[in-house]
């Protein structure tokens, strides 16, 4: 029997001077003045907020080898992996006292916490998220690792970071479309599993957008805090359970059974949550056209997709072949089944086995068309 | 809570035609006709077996995909595993249904299983060994991993095969060089456990060196049947309770705390097995010079070595410094102490935490004089 325990830690300002979050924050993860640590950073990230970060290890006299790695999905591959080992074996790292830091969005996350996890057969590490998909999703799981030829993700392991640090400061300095992208999975939990928290997008989802969650006003704050800690209790909900994926019928799948493919196939041109949104839309219609969520119930999520930055439509979707592909693979990673998540109004779900091309042919001409009208209405 | 259980079944000729252990020998890895599965096989026993292999697939209606890969130390790295994920992806493996096959020694084994352990995070693979050390060790373990710059296994995970297939008519065609290579982990077992293990290598080690294990007469049938089932026994005892290293004390690291860095240093002049007795060698004097084990039995010890073929003695261990590095190396695999399993009596062991650079010194002083008598002896 193995077991796993991790920690979610939130704190403001992590790496201003005097927060001590990161040194007595988590009790299974401490670090005290006179150690040292390995330190994995996005390079976006050094650019942005190098100096404060070393600034802080030199206040707190923790002598930190600091790395900076370039981290997007086209190199989220094995020899970013391999730097990060390399790093690894030039500090010596001790591979049970001398947890790796990893501070960046998801892809920096997944890409340390996978080379920690293969270093003398796992090393422990921590998670700083910097951006708003780090924060509510790659942040909180377990999964690790990097994309392989056109395989999204196709190698990784399952490891969790003994503490995940959660500090929504980061995201003042966050690219809108990043915040977007985050957004996209904070949606998916909704639809999903929480009509409120789908309420609470349409409601203030372009105010948080515009506020990028940081919270300028008090009712903004409030909204952020609730829209970030809702999609974290909704997902550690459904992971904790299911660490290991011994059941693949996984309503957090949704929104990630046509996207692998999109994503990679439009590669650098949609962002992952950009790519899920494009699956979430096209899921929608095949539930509109099923009768599990009404027209009007499929309008909302679109105009809400709209409101967050999101797409609802990539020329990609209309490759040939391209979708029913998709489902095949999926097929293969989830046991000879399709395990569909399926949306059932707003905030439910339910999995589907039967979906066939040509069903997939109509939902993607009715998408098609909807997004024609939207586009010419916003002319 | 994850739950890890494997299969060890024994058979002789697992690839007669008539044999069906492979089809229905592991409840929970049939196999049947008109499935299909991917096959990794070491080039040189594709050399020596491949016809046999691909008849018995066709003869039961499997349809093989079969991929020859080199398999030596010297390879055992990423690029390898690479290779393995590459035929995964071109095969459309699906994660839980289709397990890979291993056919091998320890490098391959170690490779493949490396290999399925990342691919969509966990694809399930079997083992069967066809080295005497896949069959003792590698084959029985839950560890996988390559080599990584300078480090031994380096990278890798604990991934158990579903199901390891033990079977010794392989041992038929295999170098006597590795059948000494593999005993070293039978000694090594019966120096830390067993001195009935050990009195039986110092009666017939020679005699099953030179008969490969095959069993050739009843006596030495019932001899290596022995040496093969009690050193699995013994290494499964040691390996159930901690199959993650929860505790790092481990009798089975004997002859591993400066091994990793011999063999690397000496690669290719030493196998796996040789530089673990080399390191035997050594830890047998320092244990003699603490009391420990007595002059008389550290003799016996040095002399079964040389029965099985297997060297005392490498000049790469008089590196300057190269002892003390390989001791700190493993202090920092060791959770900052060297809890260094140190042999008392025969058969018996202890874990010490305070060898010194000049207590190395005198040993390897001590070993090169004995090492040197021996030669003269036998000159």
């Amino acid at each position: 029997m193995q077991q796993v325990r991790y920690h979610v830690v939130r704190s403001q300002g992590l790496f201003d001077v005097d927060n001590t979050t990161l040194l007595d924050g988590c009790a299974d993860a401490p670090m005290a003045a006179g150690e040292r640590r390995l330190v994995v950073v996005d390079s976006a990230v050094d650019a942005l907020h190098g100096d404060r970060i070393r600034t802080w290890f030199d206040a707190h006299d923790v002598a930190a080898t600091i790395v900076a790695l370039r981290a997007d999905e086209e190199v989220k591959q094995w020899d970013s992996v391999s730097a990060v080992i390399d790093a690894m074996n030039a500090f010596g790292i001790d591979r049970r006292r001398e947890p790796v830091l990893a501070v960046g969005g998801g892809v920096l996350t997944d890409v340390v916490g996978f080379a920690a996890s293969l270093y003398r057969r796992g090393t422990p590490y921590l998670r700083i998220p910097t951006t708003l998909i780090g924060l509510v999703d790659a942040g909180v799981g377990v999964k690790t690792g990097v994309n392989y030829a056109a395989g999204k993700n196709r190698v990784g392991t399952y490891a969790a970071a003994k503490a995940t640090f959660l500090d929504r400061t980061w995201l003042s300095t966050l690219d809108p479309r990043h915040v977007s992208n985050g957004l996209a999975e904070v949606l998916k939990v909704a639809l999903m599993k929480s009509a409120e928290l789908f309420e609470l997008l349409e409601r203030s989802g372009r105010d948080l957008l515009e506020d990028r969650l940081l919270g300028s006003t008090p009712e903004l704050d409030a909204a952020a805090a609730t829209v970030v800690a809702e999609s974290i209790h909704l997902m550690l909900e459904e992971l904790q359970p299911n660490l290991w994926e011994s059941t693949l019928e996984r309503c957090v799948d949704y929104g990630h059974t046509f996207s692998p493919v999109i994503e990679m196939r439009a590669l650098p041109s949609l962002l992952h949550g950009e790519a899920v949104a494009v699956d979430m839309a096209l899921t929608t219609v095949i539930g509109e056209l099923r009768g599990y969520v009404s027209i009007e119930q499929s309008a909302r999520v679109l105009a809400v997709m709209r409101q967050l930055g999101l797409p609802t439509w990539d020329d990609v979707l209309a490759e040939p072949g391209l979708l029913a592909s998709a489902l095949r693979d999926t097929v293969r990673h989830r046991d000879g089944q399709q395990r569909l998540p399926l949306p059932v109004g707003i905030g439910g779900h339910r999995f589907v086995n039967d979906v066939t091309d040509a069903e997939l042919q109509r939902a993607l001409e009715l998408l098609r068309s909807r997004s024609r009208d939207h586009a010419q209405e916003t002319r």
